[in-house]
């Protein structure tokens, strides 16, 4: 079985791909890198573009914590242990261009070593969702029909189960709309008698390697469109209910703020401006409006 | 003894007496109001005020909000009974000049009525605290001590009791520093043999009236001062900080979206804009590293 060096290794080979294939996207900018140390054990590679030609503002971290799991964290699962290992790659990319969407993806393994006779868990988690500034229906298709093509490779029931999931996750409770058109998201995977752990491990890495041709595509189907500057207005104010989603509900943020994590890494997802106007009403008619009606859980984009 | 309709009433008295107040202050913009019914029973009015000389968003909101407590809440209170009713005015305004600090104040009562035969529920709770951008040590100073005056005329244990409880709230956890320079805040404060519910009404009302004397007189020793382009900047990475508090840590705000509140007035606390910049480091010796090292519990302002 495979280990969680072996897990975590690939991860960040992985991680490496990805920066040097959004570097040659960018064609401006380049990654810096922070290495950093977990107090209570662990620690990662935090790698941020910053002001690139149509990278605004980009993190891919990677990660490998280990220790005691908090209180409020081990309540929440309702176990006993104390030790835990995660892993994972993790990235947020703002884009400068409002008609060029935010993207998120992240892969991950969590480990507790068994203690007490009980055997250890483990599960696989991760995802990848869209936020556009602007739904462009081509793009969500494409976006969808890609995440659907990198999961049936593995099972059938995949695309439907994580785009679901993903609806209900990615969702601005108090605002009552998705934080995007979705993508897919799943959580505690672990083995089954249909798949293995070696299954389950492929398809993470299958899906972490997807992200780069995903992204490149939209990327570079927007990057030279015009734009007006009521439309970059627009882009800030979605950007504000990123951040309303990731510091109300996200919970790899509130496992990172309550694990003590590396502050800077954590809320690098942050965007690098955001607006928050008043009681805004979008004007009937408008392509502002109409990317609100679609905000919502249960669309089939495919 | 007082009743919850009359408690209601004078605060909303104290709301159009604030408001009157800052347009005078301003100078340019006044107030619109929203009337707003919550659907669980209660409403409210609030009134923001917009682009002004010196007030670029401030919300002075009232409320009056009744009916069954969320099941989140009862299992924070620890109680079975479900109504509820609660009242309050709550102010947050965030000037456009860095040198001109952001405010707060929030007067509240809250009860739940006698079931079963068990007595009612019931208390005041409120503060005032200062978020200036750049902490100015007479400014402070003045804050402080005109605070310390209002509590000082009701109980000589006030303003160092709500001090610290002040420091202890406005905390941000994940960054290891204070929202600003504190203030007072207490919470559940019912009548004992020192003081009556008429007295706490009373301070309740004095806070509140309080507020306007204290805000206008920072507006107005700073609102001419010149400022760069560069403070302007670090303005918005502070508003950025304010918006991490009231997303991840209020109190006021997390009742609000979990009581399904009106989420405009609940968010009107949020920044107009604000900055995210990934690793920002001060640079040594300056005013913005002065500032960090002023965002910490325990200091003396007076």
């Amino acid at each position: 079985m495979i280990t969680k060096e072996e897990i975590a290794s690939q991860y960040q080979e992985i991680q490496n791909e990805i920066c040097a294939g959004l570097e040659q996207l960018d064609g401006k900018a380049s990654f810096t890198e922070e290495l950093w140390q977990r107090e209570g054990g662990g620690g990662g590679k935090t790698r941020v573009i910053l002001n690139g030609d149509v990278l605004e503002k980009g993190g891919v971290n990677f990660s490998a914590v280990e220790g005691q799991l908090p209180e409020t964290i081990k309540n929440a699962l309702k176990v006993e242990q104390h030790d835990f290992f995660a892993t994972g790659v993790s990235i947020v990319i703002h884009p400068n261009h409002p008609m060029v969407p935010i993207i998120h993806m992240n892969i991950r393994y969590f480990e507790m070593p068994s203690t007490n006779n009980k055997s250890p868990m483990r599960w696989f988690g991760g995802g990848i969702d869209l936020t556009p500034h602007y739904v462009i229906d081509d793009d969500a298709q494409f976006f969808h029909r890609k995440l659907k093509a990198v999961c049936d490779d593995f099972n059938h029931e995949f695309y439907h189960r994580f785009k679901v999931w993903a609806d209900d996750y990615f969702f601005i409770k108090h605002r009552h709309e998705t934080r995007g058109i979705g993508g897919i998201f799943y959580d505690r995977l672990a083995a089954t008698d249909e798949y293995s752990w070696d299954d389950i491990f492929e398809f993470s890495k299958a899906l972490g390697r997807s992200f780069l041709p995903i992204y490149s595509e939209l990327v570079n189907r927007n990057r030279d469109k015009e734009y007006t500057e009521a439309q970059q207005e627009w882009q800030y104010q979605r950007r504000s209910r990123y951040a309303e989603f990731n510091l109300v509900y996200d919970a790899g943020t509130k496992f990172g703020l309550e694990t003590n994590g590396r502050i800077e890494s954590i809320l690098m997802s942050l965007p690098p401006q955001a607006r928050w106007l008043y009681n805004y009403q979008a004007q009937p008619g408008s392509e502002e409006e109409r990317t609100l009606t679609l905000l919502k859980k249960g669309i089939n984009w495919i």
